[in-house]
């Protein structure tokens, strides 16, 4: 069979790209930057929308809808916030198009100007608070636990397919709260929700910890965040929460009556996670036959494959096929069974691969008068013949076997490519030569930052569990209590 | 208790928005003619969303998702397209702000121009039928089943929340086929989906029929459509489904190989139901106290209050409300215990009447005693007192009887509100001071339907079950020999 990607190790871009597309998860639509979410792609959306969405009812929030525009004005509110975040973005300037008379065609009608122009949400803060300062009197009212399902826009000039578009699709938690501590809690609760989310459904292992302040969310009094490795060696960021503090209220004016019967600035949380986590789970666990996923986040978990000459042989197979089947939708084991007869199995198989479905199932004549069955598993591309006796069983233990995999051959890759380093040569090292995370001193300075991003790597986080030590700054050689982990990312 | 809400009888308009806000379905936002759906409105969108949704997969759709923005020329290329759509849209003309250095706050950056301007999606057959293109060869690439969940924005000038919003949320199903034939029949299955949607789970009944040449969708070949009686006797269009022959194909080149070897020109069809359908749902059932929400879209099916003095009684209601609340959810129904002590028994029964949940239940230290509880139900607003003893069992059929109930009072309102008119005066009188569906005979043409339309109302569809009959035009006298269906409509 031709070789359908290109091999990561010859280009991992390319391999990326490549694998995206003949996967067929996305493409490149006509408009610049936005991306198409084909079916096969928005499946594994919706599985990771429902176990999110799941996890964040289960810890008492709901979903609302805000509305897609926003006053150019209120970004100017916050003033970090419109540092960070109003100038690229997508503005709309008119309400009506109108036949061109000369040209033909249409054209935008200059009668038709907004007043105030409206801009794409790039994220929802300003909104939402404008909204939460006409729902908030007293402590009664809170605290507000929303979350909201949404397109937002950025306008960006590099793009690449899930990692980096102009649209993109995402959640965004927004919550209000009545004191500073109940704020913080939330942050942290939802930080946790994100790690759980990434390690036991991705099967991607995280380090949680707080981005420095040049690096935190425009506006946020403290940015938490999953960073992810992938295999090129570089970093992800897989989700943040953020600490807003009393910020946004004040910005908005968002005062209420405490139990002290005084007047209060309102506290905040926001916390998103996105369409990027697809890219995230293709870049972590996927190989040069495609893509791997975790069995509890592929649309499609076993595949069965029909293999016969001539149409007398098909009945028998299929009886057994259909049976195999529906044990496992008992089981609540997503399957299909890949009757075509317009394709081949070896195409068939190839298919299966590219698109990651975690076990394959083939059945022939021989495996008909056996009572037999050909298991193959994605994740080590291990083929086994079994009895179809109990072979539905297996299977449902078979795919939690492999989502522990996934995620314990990922785990394994990371311990392999972080680096504990103690001068700045061995950072050097590290980014330039090994990739991967590396785990340095740092005296909390911008200025040693600055020079730390002069490499393109930046502090990707201080992690909330690493332990306490004395250490110097490779930078600056001045003492730490702690280190962070710097590393090129994504 | 103080009135809540405006009754129907006084204003219908205003009882409608009242009771949309102080329900806390939607408000009002920032941005003129958008609105906040709020957490018990999105509950209920989100009941409807997965109904919907199951309906579409189990005929074999699948979700994909497509850009926000629709290049301005793409509108140009479908001639009745055009004519109907672009012209009220949101227009992004620009991609960056920059600091007002003069005024302070943002400005438009005048050197972000984008060079041809995008359109936020009114509708997607346009940027859709795009990508189509790419994706189809051969009649082996066909059908192409896909349904997108999104938010689109129409330009509306007059706007009521859910009912008319220049933003809304809806679903859109745009499918590709080999066969004109095949089409059609996708036009009148998702047509009967949305009807049978309408009818059993909203409890709606509707009539199903064809709009005529004028009414159609900008692009189509044929609509159909789902008409609904609302309560002050006026007509909604509950859902669509289009057939667009081969029009976007053309428009946008999309053919393919058919199984004789020869190249044509893919069939098409489109289908969509938005959230002017929780207006409908309010309009359709709700009473003076408040929402009357059929019990398979209620996000809360049963709700249970205690009612005691001081704190001494409350355990022993709580352990009994407790118990039943887990005998109900056993049986997969959606239960709230409101053992809040901020607000009294009376408020919470207003404010559950108001919100629509169907059954409440009532626990004080007399029904504990006798084990007994207080059942309400909200659509006849009957009371009774029920042994505790198998109450989960019994709610879990009164839920289906209601359910049942509130579509036959439904239906019933329609049957009264009926009427078959035989001359233009007997229309009049209907449509002055009647209201509901005039069933008369039309001559088929757009002069006779122009001077219908001068009364305001409009033909709503020619009904698919309509029976065949010799009889007149009401406007020019001509033969005709089927009845449509004329009404006011929102």
């Amino acid at each position: 069979m031709a070789k359908v990607l290109t091999s990561k190790e010859e280009n991992y871009a390319q391999w990326y790209n490549d694998l995206v597309l003949k996967s067929g998860l996305a493409e490149n639509s006509a408009v610049r930057g936005c991306m198409v979410i084909k079916p096969y792609g928005y499946a594994i959306w919706e599985k990771m929308k429902d176990e999110l969405d799941r996890m964040f009812k289960e810890t008492g929030h709901e979903n609302a809808y805000f509305p897609l525009f926003i006053p150019k004005s209120f970004f100017s509110r916050e003033a970090q916030h419109v540092e960070g975040f109003a100038k690229e973005c997508a503005v709309v300037t008119h309400y009506r198009l109108k036949t061109d008379e000369e040209n033909g065609g249409l054209m935008v009608d200059p009668d038709a100007k907004l007043e105030e122009e409206l801009i794409v949400r790039p994220t929802s803060e300003t909104i939402i608070w404008n909204t939460y300062k006409n729902w908030v009197q007293s402590y009664r009212d809170l605290p507000i636990l929303i979350n909201q399902w949404a397109n937002v826009v950025r306008w960006e000039m590099r793009t690449r397919l899930f990692l980096r578009t102009t649209e993109f699709l995402w959640q965004e938690g927004h919550t209000a709260h009545a004191t500073s501590k109940e704020a913080e809690e939330e942050t942290i609760q939802m930080a946790n929700i994100y790690a759980e989310f990434s390690e036991k459904f991705l099967g991607i292992p995280v380090v949680l910890g707080n981005k420095t302040e040049s690096e935190k969310f425009a506006g946020a009094v403290e940015t938490l965040t999953i960073e992810q490795l992938m295999q090129d060696g570089k970093a992800l960021q897989g989700g943040t929460s953020h600490f807003l503090g009393q910020n946004f209220a004040k910005a908005f004016d968002v005062q209420f009556t405490n139990k002290e019967g005084k007047l209060d600035h309102v506290w905040a949380t926001s916390w998103g996670m996105t369409t990027r986590m697809i890219g995230a789970l293709i870049m972590a666990h996927s190989d040069n036959n495609g893509l791997v996923l975790p069995p509890m986040v592929a649309p499609i978990q076993v595949v069965i494959v029909p293999i016969y000459r001539g149409n007398d042989q098909f009945p028998a197979i299929a009886e057994v096929a259909n049976r195999i089947k529906d044990q496992l939708k008992a089981l609540g084991i997503s399957v299909k069974f890949d009757d075509r007869d317009t394709q081949k199995p070896g195409w068939k198989f190839a298919e299966y691969e590219l698109k990651g479905v975690p076990v394959r199932l083939a059945l022939g004549p021989r495996d008909i008068e056996n009572e037999n069955v050909e298991l193959a598993r994605r994740d080590t591309l291990e083929k086994k013949v079994l009895p179809q006796e109990g072979i539905a069983e297996y299977i449902k233990s078979l795919l939690d076997e492999m989502q522990e995999n996934i995620y314990k051959k990922a785990l394994d890759f990371r311990s392999e490519n972080t680096h504990r380093v103690d001068t700045w040569d061995e950072l050097l090292d590290v980014l330039e030569n090994k990739g991967g995370f590396a785990l340095a001193h740092w005296d909390g300075t911008i200025e040693s930052e600055n020079k730390i991003k002069d490499t393109k790597a930046t502090i990707r986080c201080i992690p909330l569990d690493g332990e306490e030590e004395d250490g110097r700054c490779i930078v600056s050689g001045k003492p730490s209590r702690k280190r962070v982990i710097i590393a090129k990312a994504y």
